[in-house]
């Protein structure tokens, strides 16, 4: 009798964190002028198998279609997609840009979306991985200058810190630094994206093993062995301060000046937006991350008590073009929001009174209602328990369930609250 | 470019009235001592069709299982269940019963629950009602008393309050009072379900068209012509005060004194509860709601403001046994949130500042960004706006957006807040 396979149930006190954190980041979000929607869990199946959703189209959930007859069914053996007409979203982005599609008479020129929610992917279960888990998404939309950016990231950076996670910074690159660099190491266009496959990989095979898979890979050994020399020079990986010099600094020879400004002025316009005479990017010429439609900088954030990204996201300029026909800059950023679950601790608001209201079975029913009533009344949670015979269990529990006082109802008596510890 | 048939999107200024309901219901239910947990929306296709749900299990959406081949869809046109292993919920009370079971030993021994979330149900499209919508309830496990009863609806009458719409009553009845009038007019036990589902009609086709039903349905034309005879005497829809008196007086001879006494003594908690000297209940011997799986007080929350209802629940004390194999006592209300929403009119905290900067495109993006960072800090929302040709449009787009004040953001000068209105 569990939740189905890789799915899970969420207790009262995981539920209460959850909900404590999504409303200090929806807060934070509003603040910072974006607004919230919100687009139906399914979608229709061709949009989700469209092919902009990359490996994610083929762990997607599809919702069989109602009223098959057994012939429908039978001829679907050979065409299994007539078997589906809706599927369950694997992500937020896609969605998003159908509903831009279908909204964009009824929103602001610049539209800044707030998105939370569920998405699912029929992936392998494995430990602290499920197959339906939130994101937390916000997205520019209709803004290409580097307003948008520093909008996104000073918003997310200001979430965080009101989550208690301050010090986090953002590693960042831009696709379009990324195809010229490979194009001065003499990478051909079609390699490329196979390229960048092998380039993510960085982190974790390390130089030689991104050479090593570079030399397999491509047609152009030259290519690879410029592109290790370039990996090894020790300047390579010298990241901070973040600036022009440290950028050029990083890349090879040459870098167009204009992506190079577009991120300087992004770094400046953050540090200002957040009140920081250091800016809190760092720019990182190997950051790849992997969906096929980003198009410009993209970007992840980083925490230092952590060795994992907490979000990340980018321009994907293309994508809204392909549902409405017509070209939008677009750049979004998404929250890990059950990482950062993960990380923070407090749960609800611990300064209101949270009773326990502790009855033997002969107290009459309006009397301990109307004591709940009147603690209520006063601001307190409060919570009714029948006394058992292990009263100091009961109460451990209460305060594990985090009440702070409790209180014996007797027939008649008065309340006398203790505190709970 | 839609989203899915009967499916919808929601815009920024509806599901900030939706965020800002969904917050006042759950504050005030957690106040009352309710526990928020959350299930995956989607459960076992099996348990999803146990029989439990009643038409909706019709009515859902079942998930295709992954990685069927050829074959296995031909061999299952003769028995298409085998193409699902999972569904869409289409109610929060069957997945509730399996969280209990799956998670009993972890949750109090009287354990109160907040559920908050979208179901789905294949239904015609039509005006007003969608396949995805929200579903709110609450349900008190493990407590057979009328205590859970009081509980449950002093909690939701303040949640309703607390919506700013005072006044709603609630109608109550029990199947057990029900079960016993049908068998005092005469009809059989096999008869019951089907009359249950006429009387269910009293609203729509009044005593006579319910009387004339029954004739045709009924082994027992004695047995109708008793209840035809009863729904036409005078006191039986005088319905006010509530209590004994009133209760008897709109029943046949003869109830049941502990069925009549359960009604009396929730009442009297709920005034209590409540604070006030008359009671918020309304005996309706003719309410039947129409789930199978009632076993007891059932109930329905009126408003005056509206012709039907915005909740409603009851006791389901068989239900949580058919997962657990331990029969364990229930009783659960559920809100009407879609129709809240409709009614509820406030939307986000007015009191809060919310500013709109209007700015030409030769602002350097840093200066934008520190003022927008500024206003922030200082506790207001803010959006960036592009100056347009018609500023006057421009205004009233964002006053009707709920932003309060105005300002004009110029290269290197100051800013001048201005109100919206």
């Amino acid at each position: 009798m569990n939740p189905p396979r890789g799915m899970r149930d969420i207790l009262p006190a995981d539920k209460a964190r959850r909900e404590r954190v999504l409303s200090v980041i929806r807060d934070r979000y509003l603040a910072h002028g974006f607004d919230e929607i919100e687009t139906p869990v399914v979608e229709d199946y061709d949009r989700l198998h469209a092919g902009i959703g990359g490996d994610n189209e083929k762990l997607s959930y599809n919702i069989l279609r109602r009223g098959l007859d057994a012939d429908a069914i039978r001829a679907a053996a050979d065409d299994p997609a007539a078997l589906s007409d809706l599927g369950l979203r694997y992500d937020l982005t896609v969605p998003l840009a159908r509903f831009y599609a279908s909204n964009r008479g009824q929103l602001p020129s610049v539209f800044r979306s707030i998105q939370i929610g569920p998405v699912w992917r029929a992936e392998r279960p494995q430990k602290g991985r499920y197959r339906q888990f939130v994101q937390c998404d916000i997205d520019i939309m209709g803004d290409d200058s580097a307003r948008a950016e520093a909008e996104l990231m000073v918003a997310s950076l200001d979430a965080v810190d009101a989550l208690g996670l301050e010090g986090a910074t953002v590693r960042i690159n831009d696709r379009r630094i990324l195809d010229w660099m490979l194009d001065s190491f003499g990478f051909t266009d079609a390699e490329r994206p196979g390229v960048l496959i092998t380039i993510d990989k960085l982190d974790k095979i390390g130089p030689e093993g991104v050479a090593a898979e570079l030399r397999e890979r491509s047609a152009s050994p030259a290519a690879a062995d410029a592109f290790e020399a370039f990996l090894r020079r020790p300047q390579t990986m010298e990241y901070h301060p973040f600036g022009e010099r440290q950028i050029r600094k990083a890349l090879p020879e040459g870098a167009p000046a204009e992506l190079v400004e577009h991120l300087v002025g992004i770094g400046e316009a953050v540090a200002v937006g957040r009140g920081q005479s250091d800016i809190p990017l760092v720019f990182d010429p190997f950051l790849v991350r992997g969906m096929g439609y980003y198009t410009g900088t993209i970007f992840e954030l980083a925490h230092p008590s952590v060795g994992y990204s907490l979000g990340g996201g980018g321009r994907y300029d293309g994508m809204i073009g392909r549902f409405l026909g017509q070209q939008v800059p677009a750049v979004g950023f998404s929250l890990g929001f059950e990482r950062l679950v993960d990380l923070v601790t407090e749960t609800a608001d611990a300064t209101a009174q949270a009773v326990v209201l502790i009855h033997d079975a002969d107290v009459p029913v309006a009397e301990l209602i109307r004591h709940k009533a009147a603690l209520i009344a006063d601001g307190a949670r409060v919570r009714l328990e029948r006394r058992t015979k292990n009263l100091k269990a009961l109460l451990e529990r209460s305060a594990a369930d985090g009440y702070t006082a409790f209180a014996t109802v007797t027939a008649g008596g008065d309340l006398e609250l203790k505190p709970l510890s």
